[in-house]
């Protein structure tokens, strides 16, 4: 059942179980400090394919695939699947899945997309509009710079604030219960995910709001989105009545250096302070400082494949068992920033928990 | 509560109701056969804007704004607001919805939208996430021709098969029934809406899966789309168990006349002869000979704008009472056909039903 706690926070009390979960990415985050915690690596940035746009709905479909296979599912057992990416008309989605033969739900939320699909994704499953739903996006650097800003021969010198797009997909199952069971009676699922001990329940989730900082700077994407992202940590913070301290963990999307820096400024004017306990997908996922990256990583596959690899997986381990994933997105396009708009972003939030043995 | 029947079509016990709705169209949908029908007609087809991106946010606001007039709430009583569009990163929905507040989940469905933001909204209402959401989508001819063909001044000539882009806007208000009583306590809401009788309910919906009929003309999006129409359609029937004599007015988004005679063709191989019942928006909006709009309207606007204006006013008038909206799009990509690939259809279902006075 759903209940609203609060603004706008949801609560789930059968929690949808992340059943399983898969991550792909490219070389350059396969040399990072990740490495050992992704399932594929590419060696060749085009994975196979003629143009960058079919090379990222490829890593797309790649995380899918090994997060059925975690699952233990196939692909005629998943009743929807929630995707976006950040291609101009979703493509590495629409592409990426149009073999799959899945009930489809086109997600657009920038870079909070791994949020946003994985939180539909629970309330399809938690209201039993699905039995067990996909939520995945990916990103890639090679057609993110073409797109955004210039096109890779142009050889443009990046700016201190800039953050590097990840080349990377991430994607989780999610599967609902009904009394304790599954509800689905896939023998191999129940099989495979039978000990419900091992798994990872989505416990409540906040649903962003749109929040412009008046940032103009497209290469400045990170101070587009610490707004939303304070903004909906301490919407998620007081609706629950909880502090920083209740978490293990509580992660960013992909603010970077200097988004998160504001982050902490921001929550700080409300009288909260998440440092100790924050960390941002896109400081993780690189080593700034060797990869030259400036400000850190970016694009909907940073947190995609961070969540869906370095921290579900730890969270299996029990190493971490309470976390809030809050993805951030700035909504912004080319086109109406040439006209001279600012970029409004976006985050919403996710508390996941391993849900005490029953 | 919501249930599965057969396949794909998820049913609701409690029919989430349309509380309000409305429509904003441009000049020459203004002119066309439904002019009566729609809420605004703009003269100015830059609806006072600098940018033909800011027009189309424009209309889509407005649309919203009248849909909460029409249903007597405030921006603040909304729970969660879907919303999409054509362009890039979808634009007119972020800067459109921006300055309101409301929880924002994007969604990208091309020219399905209507049909997906109004089952993702009526999903959230249904299942409690939500007491009142808001769906709604948009397009306008201008912003669509730049980006997706040629700019304007080019003044190129249009194929015999392409459509014309609507601009036009439609939004719907969707409220949960908790034991027959509205579950906001929002007076003004319950002052407008009190007589349930008056009130038109969202029965089921049927999400769709991508269908590639593998067309590659950028000017034949009909075509591109009737599969999806066709399994849509046939898949809800079948789950159902029911032809289309036991609905009023089963009609589709933006098939145009060639896309529509494509339908009725890949149905009939099936068995099923929708002829009678069917009627398609693109149709509907424009007088496609006076008004030289070769194979008639598309865009997001088009089912959105009919939807919300002719189909549910009739609803209201009880002179059609069992309404099944297919809404369509083509999830077509200049990028990506440039490179060769084809365009791949999504189609999503709603029943639309009168409650019986209760």
């Amino acid at each position: 059942m759903i209940k609203k706690i609060g603004e706008r926070t949801l609560t789930f009390t059968e929690k949808p179980r992340i059943i399983g979960f898969g991550s792909a990415v490219g070389k350059k985050e396969g040399e990072g400090p990740l490495a050992k915690w992704f399932d594929k690596i590419y060696n060749d940035t085009t994975m196979g394919g003629e143009t960058w746009e079919k090379a990222e709905a490829s890593l797309q479909k790649k995380a899918v695939l090994l997060a059925f296979e975690s699952a233990g599912v196939q692909q005629s057992d998943i009743d929807a699947v929630f995707a976006g990416d950040l291609l101009n008309q979703c493509i590495s989605s629409s592409y990426g899945l149009r073999d799959l033969g899945i009930p489809f739900l086109g997600q657009y939320g920038a870079c909070s997309t791994m949020a946003q699909t994985l939180a539909v994704a629970s309330i399809f499953v938690e209201s039993g509009a699905a039995d067990i739903a996909a939520a995945v996006t990916s990103s890639h650097f090679c057609s993110a710079e073409r797109q955004f800003r210039y096109p890779l021969q142009y050889g443009g010198q990046r700016a201190p604030t800039a953050q590097w797009t990840v080349t990377g997909a991430g994607s989780a199952i999610v599967a609902s219960l009904e009394n304790g069971e599954f509800k689905s009676q896939n023998e191999k699922l129940i099989e495979t995910n039978g000990n419900l001990k091992k798994q990872t329940g989505v416990s409540d989730v906040c649903i962003g709001k749109i929040v412009d900082m008046g940032i103009t700077d497209a290469n400045n994407m990170g101070a587009a989105m610490a707004g939303a992202a304070a903004d909906t940590i301490y919407r998620y913070l007081t609706d629950t009545n909880t502090s920083p301290d209740d978490y293990d963990m509580i992660v960013t999307g992909d603010l970077g250096r200097i988004g998160t820096s504001l982050l902490y400024e921001l929550l700080k004017k409300e009288g909260i302070d998440i440092e100790k306990k924050h960390n941002d997908c896109g400081l993780l996922i690189f080593d700034c400082e060797s990869q030259e990256v400036c400000s850190g990583g970016s694009g909907c596959g940073c947190s995609a494949s961070v969540l869906c690899s370095y921290i579900l997986k730890r969270m299996r381990k029990r190493e971490i068992n309470s976390v809030l994933f809050a993805a951030t997105g700035a909504l912004m396009s080319p086109t109406i920033v040439q006209q001279g708009e600012s970029i409004p972003g976006i985050a919403h939030l996710i508390h996941l928990v391993n849900v005490n043995d029953r």
